[in-house]
């Protein structure tokens, strides 16, 4: 029976199920361009108003992480174990995780998606560091990764090939905010580094993509599933994301609040979450036997410098410059600091962070379009913190700007919101879903 | 406030109403290739999905109408009206039709789309008339027009220009059987010819594109209230195609009997709804005051010759060769006629026609890709008539074919269903629909 693109398409328009080797002859054909552009958007758009079942999710997966090269596990060697987050604003962790998870006995084979955003994804972190090659042939990957214990690239052309194609048309065509195409998305990068086992950072609130904890907790289940049916165990973990994370957004900035958490500084919700999820990895990788122990670890491989040493090795062995981290000064800095301060007294019960990473965007911290560059130097301080009384006249944050720019400050000071002093008491980590 | 293709999409995928301002961007940015194909396949999967109101339907076909030329209705001169066909099994209709028009003081300036279908289109019936041009410029169609009181021409680069592209992305993406689809692309390209007014046969039955009375009287009613709101006076007839129409399927064969109609006789069905659609057209037109005295005077256009004699002129200010229709044993023919008989006793009870149409298809009178080229000469005549006694051996029907393919002979045969005599009590004609 010949495969016929458009009887694929009806068939999901009406709501019915496509079999597993249906749905590889789709993906097969839209690699060979026997598919077009416009008959995937079109199917993309019936996924996205009619679903695709647990299996449909694992079969598109499947056969997306299939469309590329698929790295083997080495047979000896160290349990290899990624972590993934769904990304927030002011979310560094994956620099500092890597260091630490390296000098805990894991070895790190990092794919990040560059993706878009307001601010800048862990690549263009990365690039703020003067050298640092995101782009390395799956070979000088795998040697990184054998040497540091850590390597991060950007997906190249040979992993996942139809996610990458994908990925651009659905950005375009409405069809990004859909649980299975952000599992297949994922899972078919992330499970081409040959991974055992995979930490999934799911985050929920305000700054996040998902806003709403019975949708996170839902597309957390699916990643868990989708993986674990792929043969890697993986552990989901919900966190929040309805304050900013750390104090710095901002490509360079958060370069180097990484490394002060890497030299054992450092906000506590950044130096939380990243122990947090490190310890789910030893756990996962069964170096360790509970999150305690796993958790003393990692505070240990921080503390020793043995993490920031490893960080400053996977840096180096990409071509980035040593120096910027162990004398962090060097990093590019904006033209400007500009201080904004409060108008009231009150205290500090609200930073919004959607205005803040609105923002960042606007200083050319993010992308407002795929084919934008990035402003590496410049960015957000936030300068105080929840619960805070602050009085007229105190800083509340400073803006890293090369260019001048009034209306912004305007715009980040209403991120802080003043009022009666509360309880703060919303928990960093909302949950956790494991296989 | 700039227009972002992406954000369109997703209101319609969220099932919201789009502003008459915006499907009027949308389009426009669509013809100026600033919305691509695969952003306009995911919006008309949305379409399908969640539909369009009857204001939006009316802002598309006047925006998909506006994307291409228009032809300005003379100040003077005899009224102008259409007939639109939804298409089904031996539909030859506008070939008689446009000669009985004519002769009866109409002018019908026909611009046919060609689509795809088991058998071949009013374009494809007229091209197995030698030399006649169906791609004449919009001045030359206004002349024949005029001077024929006839043209039917192909939709030309400059007619809804929107509605061409648009048309063959539907084909390939599951979006085709979409009511607001098929309304905006009808009428944009019908009411680009300046009508005083529009007759719509729309089929119903097993043959038709609409299998069931409720959803071909859906599409009706919209036909007509968005002809009517963009200024144009439609009604629409709901026609029977549960049987062929007429007894010859196949393009010079249809031509044929499109002669012996307009030289008063051929096979009662199309006789009859010929008559009656341009007894509509008459009465739409104002020459006529009712259904009765214009029947009259399209039988008597047939009975003088006249008809016959605008049909020839028309054709030949097309440039095909009158003469093949003066002397119809020199159209194209086909190599062999195969016979198909019965193998049983029994009263003919049933003649399906998809049947049919799929292995006139399969001769070559139909495409199967829009790239296919179709052959003038093969098809099928039927040689007997529903409620006929049939004994063994009988004539059932006749293939004309340019290749022997003795699988097809048994697929026709099986077309035929003898059983017991019964009323057969059809009617032709099943509704109609004014605005």
């Amino acid at each position: 029976m010949a495969f016929v693109p458009a009887q694929f398409i009806e068939t999901k328009r009406d709501g019915a199920a496509h079999a597993e080797h249906e749905i590889d002859a789709w993906i097969r054909a839209f690699i060979r361009e026997e598919v077009t552009d416009y008959q995937m958007t079109a199917w993309l758009m019936a996924v996205y108003l009619k679903g695709l079942s647990d299996q449909e999710m694992v079969a598109l997966t499947r056969s997306m992480l299939h469309s590329g090269k698929q790295i083997k596990r080495p047979k000896a060697g160290r349990p290899r174990i990624d972590k993934h987050s769904t990304g927030g604003v002011g979310d560094k962790i994956s620099l500092p995780l890597v260091g630490i998870a390296a000098a805990c006995g894991l070895d790190v084979p990092m794919i990040a998606g560059r993706g878009l955003g307001h601010t800048g994804g862990t690549l263009d972190k990365l690039e703020a560091i003067t050298g640092y090659r995101v782009n390395l042939s799956l070979g000088e990957f795998n040697k990184v990764v054998r040497r540091a214990g850590a390597s991060i690239i950007g997906q190249t052309a040979d992993i996942a090939p139809a996610d990458r194609r994908i990925y651009a048309l659905r950005d375009v065509t409405g069809t990004v905010a859909c649980r299975p195409l952000i599992v297949a998305s994922i899972l078919s990068k992330k499970l081409a580094a040959g991974l055992d086992g995979l930490v999934l950072d799911v985050k929920v609130g305000r700054g996040a993509f998902m806003k709403e904890a019975k949708y996170a907790r839902h597309l957390a289940k699916s990643l868990v599933a989708v993986a674990s049916q792929l043969g890697t165990q993986a552990v989901a973990v919900l966190s929040n994301m309805d304050q900013p994370l750390g104090r710095a957004i901002g490509n360079s900035l958060e370069v180097e609040e990484s490394v002060v958490v890497l030299q054992g500084g450092g906000p506590k919700d950044v130096v939380d979450l990243t122990i947090s999820l490190v310890s789910e990895m030893l756990v996962l990788a069964d170096l360790e036997p509970n999150k305690a122990s796993a958790q003393a670890r990692a505070e240990q491989a921080l503390a020793s410098g043995a993490a920031f040493q490893r960080f400053c090795d996977m840096v180096e062995l990409h071509g980035g410059d040593r120096r910027l981290l162990e004398q962090t000064h060097r990093l590019p800095r904006s033209k400007y600091k500009v201080e904004v301060v409060a108008e009231q007294t009150g205290h500090l019960v609200d930073i919004e962070p959607l205005i803040l990473s609105g923002v960042a965007q606007s200083l050319g911290a993010g992308r407002k379009r795929a084919s934008d560059t990035i402003d590496p130097a410049v960015g957000i301080v936030i300068n105080c913190e929840l619960g805070q009384h602050i009085k007229r006249g105190d800083l509340l944050c400073t803006l890293h700007m090369n260019q001048r720019a009034q209306p912004l400050i305007e715009t980040a000071r209403s991120a802080f919101s003043l009022g009666r002093a509360r309880e703060q008491n919303s928990p960093l980590i909302l949950g956790r879903i494991a296989s």
